[in-house]
């Protein structure tokens, strides 16, 4: 036995227990039964949503292969690439969900998750700026500091399909200042800007000053940002003010108000914008309607728009469509992969 | 104008300076119109290649996420996953290569990109634990150091097609020693072992001793462990013997050579193995036969391997063929994302 001084300096490689397949695999001599055996490997798993998560995946991964017919030096980089975006990420910032939001695919898992019905407000993604930490605003006052930007006075109403007011509903709301950043984006944040948690009232009703949120670019100093120029994209989104509701027995509401007329609004780089989330703005001139209202002088914006929720029930139902439509039945992925 | 101190402290949003598309997008009102703007949207890249395979990519996403009716909390599992693998990333240790090779990517990758034609020898997948500083070994010589292992010799020799021997290849080889390690596995490296650089002779011969490798597991304290558990499948890798050999005017082979009776032979975690790579030892006692070639005595393992190289040329034209037969064509593309 060797003395504890000569025992090799290893990083502990694990062996996870597991044994190889009761039934030996068919050798890999060419891509068409390495793909077989590399989808059978994923059929292992106890979980069959699991099961069927990694198999789909490891189909579409070898599809994307072939049919672009992809070089060595291609996949190199695209794990270089993959891996710069893992080695962004820090507490504050998250370069994976940007790229899957500038794939669409951040919208596209919303789009699915949280369908629409009927008279029911829209989703629109949450985007990287949500924060647990704003100030709870009473009805009427301010989400944003002095000098933030142009006052706009928000207003309407919380409701369900009935059409009837839900009162007490918890709503948080974030936006740019006139700069195009949220407060996190400054490096000598000393607090909550331009964010707020407010109460509806006895009759659904809301309202806050806040001011006009502007188009902004996503963070470009990363891979994404290389990707975006490399494709000759803009990695601008729209403006827009972000909404939050949220009531017990009521579905969560994450969305956001896109102002109509901005240069970016059919274009956001992350696929945000539904046409019945694009709002009107009104310009109010009065000195005497901005004092009333709390600002120091006119002019001010008007932004009025209801919010309607669905009631867990009602998007349980609608969710259960989507899966219906979508998801692919066990027999047609069967086929697929035969 | 505001003074310095009174600057506010950003972390600079870069605008890239491109524009809004000519021609407005729909407004992604469902997941349809999404998908179709996501892939529209990867069309402005200059170059057909790039948007070829950005187009393709966003496509499978889609479909993947929409197959697989994908939830938030799946997805948002994902992101976290990615980010973890691609912070698990150092000098030393490259997760994502390893995720890329669990899912038979890396494999395919290299099937695609070094097809086998005739009686050349097959590639096999490069792995992680290739280095530069493997040092030059004489004919003949070890490439192991002494208690590293089994004793065994390797010998044959450098052919082209036509059963011409390749003088003055340039051969790196490298293996694990007897507990499932390469050097660069132990945090106490002085320097290589188990891994050398030869050069075959005037009659394509190479020969030089070395350990019988064993079978490991590849690193298991990752995401990528962690993925394999989630799916029930083991994480080893069958014993084997890497091969990379060089000669100007040939197409580089990147291989590695499978003793026959592995348990993990048939269901290599990143499906290395092919029939035509897996080899017969022979045990040969004799002493006398051991110190001819250099081993203290006997026994030791024989390993008797011709590797036969494809020209430049040769390499280039089945890889065309590969491609004809892969590549998805445009027309096709098009009917798929219209």
């Amino acid at each position: 036995m060797s003395a504890p001084s000569e025992v090799p300096k290893v990083n502990k490689a694990v062996s996870n227990g597991y044994g190889p397949p009761a039934e030996p695999f068919p050798l890999p001599d060419n891509a068409d039964i390495l793909t077989q055996n590399a989808i059978k490997y994923m059929s292992f798993a106890g979980d069959p949503r699991t099961r069927f998560i990694f198999q789909n995946l490891t189909r579409h991964l070898h599809q994307f292969v072939k049919e672009t017919d992809i070089t060595t030096e291609e996949w190199m980089t695209a794990i270089q690439f993959l891996t710069a975006t893992g080695q962004k990420c820090t507490s504050l910032r998250q370069e994976f969900i940007l790229l899957s939001d500038v794939f669409g695919v951040s919208a596209l898992v919303d789009a699915i998750n949280n369908p629409n019905v009927g008279s029911a407000t829209e989703s629109s993604v949450l985007g990287p700026f949500f924060t647990e930490d704003a100030n709870d605003v009473p009805f009427g006052e301010s989400i944003a500091s002095e000098g933030k930007g142009e006052y706009m006075l928000v207003q309407g109403r919380i409701l369900n399909t009935a059409g009837e007011p839900i009162p007490d509903a918890t709503i948080e709301t974030w936006e740019t200042d006139d700069l195009g950043f949220y407060d996190t984006q400054y490096t000598d944040r000393q607090g909550p800007d331009c964010r707020g948690r407010l109460k509806s009232d006895a009759e659904g009703r809301y309202q806050y000053r806040a001011v006009v949120p502007v188009s902004y670019p996503i963070p470009g100093d990363g891979p994404v940002g290389t990707l975006l120029e490399l494709v000759h994209r803009h990695n601008n989104r729209p403006s827009h003010l972000h909404m939050m509701v949220e009531k017990k027995g009521y579905h969560k509401l994450v969305t956001a108000l896109y102002p109509e007329g901005d240069p970016y609004l059919t274009s956001d780089t992350v696929y945000g914008v539904k046409k019945s989330l694009v709002v009107k703005l009104t310009k109010i001139e009065s000195d005497e309607e901005a004092r009333k209202h709390g600002f120091k002088k006119g002019p001010f914006t008007l932004l009025t728009h209801d919010y309607v929720l669905l009631t867990d029930d009602e998007a349980r139902e609608a969710r259960k469509k989507v899966t219906e439509a979508n998801l692919l039945k066990e027999a047609e992925f069967q086929k697929l992969i035969s």
